[in-house]
């Protein structure tokens, strides 16, 4: 399995720690707390080979959520995780820079596959490769680099049989900052992710819009069936719930707002993020991120950055308490 | 997305037939139409990434389940079709053989991640290939290599770096035709496919079984959170209800019976399959499939041979009443 360090694995967090009388709080993930109510599934869809009509309506739903062009060449898998594990087929063995720090499995995947990858901290230290791969909004420090910028290097990449690929995973509470309405231009691949923004991980779902050589290609390496039918029933209903999405992202901003208070009044320097995860900094994170473990409440540590935590939203009152009650503690 | 033809395609078939009153009366796959019961699913599964714990838990009850060794290393995937895309990566480049005529996605696979592949109709004709694929019992005729050949076989292919795969997609109606009892020897790899025997092709649940380093190969192409959480959950409750699957193999025996005594009333000749699906003769193939087309029954033509025709099962009596009556209908 996987050997980048992730979020969200509570029986890791027991193993440490032991089980919360509570209950776990887990924030180390940016998945939203107050997730789309899942419909009622028809018992056909459970039960039936995922039907290709059904497929076509989730990816035509799809483009319209993400505004991206009617006709952009669009694939669903089961989550973007296996697209990014998938995405180094598209060019073998390329020189590829990964704009970092981010989520670790860009390069991991890339490297299993004999790429050549190179971390870079800036733009400007990726013009000899052949791909560029950034998360924006990224992950965990929520750094937006604006679409002209991103547009102006897929045209430069696709000049010279490159691509850009763009992982939109965090998009859906900055959406004015994302490329999907230039879906299929040449060299710009973009990742959607479902479960974040939906709090509806454990489904599985995600999209690639892109050119139609680079999407036609994922395509046929998850073959068909890749996205189970109650994936697709509730990708229906909830991308084409603009009501949800509109009062959801006010929601999540008010919440991310009220968790950067409570943190800076705890002593965290704010370090950016998104409406669904906050980066903050501490002199004694590591000391922090045991004793909130101790009072059964997950953050997300960083091996490599000491003195960083990110966290995920409290999804209610009783959360922003239990939170604000464990941060009181003096370690 | 793939050129192979299939069964369940029931917007294809609309579009031949137009809709049909009753609604159809789906035959075209070998998936069992009394489906395990549904239990009810923890929100946690859909709101939460896959969990380490569970999907551990998912893996010993497939492993009792199908009888393979307690330290057998196993991989669970959305689906056995992806594990057949994946397969190929084992194994680049080599000369594969597949007994045929068989499910379609083999070949297909192989050839499309540059294998030399040869459709050969006896384990004889395999002796030069790095890699044999068969299905077992076979998908569409039912045909069972015994195991003693199997075992034989895959330590051969061993010894030269080869490799057998041996899907048993449709295993858990014959059982004691499987060779997952020793899995994890050299040379071996077996599939097994939840979605077919339990009725429950949506969810999208399989496994891989073999030696340690094809399946740790296979786990790190999947990448983490392969399994959606409440595909977790549904694979933990029916692999583990022993009850449930001895009743359902009896059931299924009864209604392969019945549906090959109405077949043969009706003039086809019995071409073999399981309890899951029977393959027929009949001189007027091409014929009976349009009419019950028009009926509202879909069964599964074979392009390349048209005097074919493979039928699902009837879920009830209802059903099996219906299938009669179109087949009374004179052409």
């Amino acid at each position: 399995m996987s050997m980048v360090p992730h979020g969200g694995d509570l029986a890791a967090a027991e193993a440490r720690w032991g089980r919360p009388a509570k209950g776990w709080l887990d924030l180390s993930t940016g998945i939203n707390p107050m997730p789309y109510p899942v419909p009622a599934i028809d018992p056909t869809a459970w039960q039936r080979l995922p039907q290709h009509d059904r497929l076509r309506a989730l990816l035509e739903t799809a483009r319209a959520c993400y505004a991206a062009p009617a006709d952009a060449p669009i694939v669903a898998a089961p989550g973007t995780q296996i697209l990014i594990q998938l995405l180094p087929r598209l060019r073998p063995g390329a020189r590829v820079a990964i704009l970092g720090p981010t989520y670790g499995e860009h390069a991991a995947c890339w490297a299993a596959e004999s790429a050549t990858v190179a971390n870079v901290g800036s733009l400007d230290e990726a013009a000899a490769a052949e791909v560029v791969v950034l998360v924006n909004p990224n992950n965990p420090d929520g750094r937006i680099i604006g679409s002209e910028r991103l547009l102006a290097l897929a045209s430069d990449l696709a000049a010279r049989a490159g691509l850009l690929v763009v992982d939109e995973a965090f998009a859906e509470v900055t959406p004015r900052g994302s490329v999907a309405s230039e879906a299929g231009r040449p060299g710009l691949l973009i990742l959607r992710s479902f479960g974040k923004f939906f709090g509806l991980a454990g489904i599985r779902l995600g999209f690639a819009l892109g050119a139609a050589a680079e999407i036609d290609r994922l395509a046929r390496l998850l073959g068909p069936w890749a996205v189970p039918g109650p994936a697709i029933e509730i990708g229906i209903a909830a991308l084409s719930d603009q009501g949800w999405q509109d009062e959801m992202r006010a929601r999540l901003s008010a919440a991310a707002d009220r968790l950067t208070d409570l943190l800076t009044a705890h002593g965290f320097a704010d370090r950016g993020g998104t409406d669904l995860f906050r980066l903050v900094e501490h002199p004694e994170a590591a000391r922090v991120w045991d004793r909130l473990g101790r009072a059964g409440i997950l953050v997300r540590p960083f091996p490599d950055r000491p003195a960083l935590l990110r966290f995920g939203l409290p999804g209610n009152d009783g959360d922003f308490v239990r939170l604000a009650a464990a941060l009181s503690v003096e370690p």
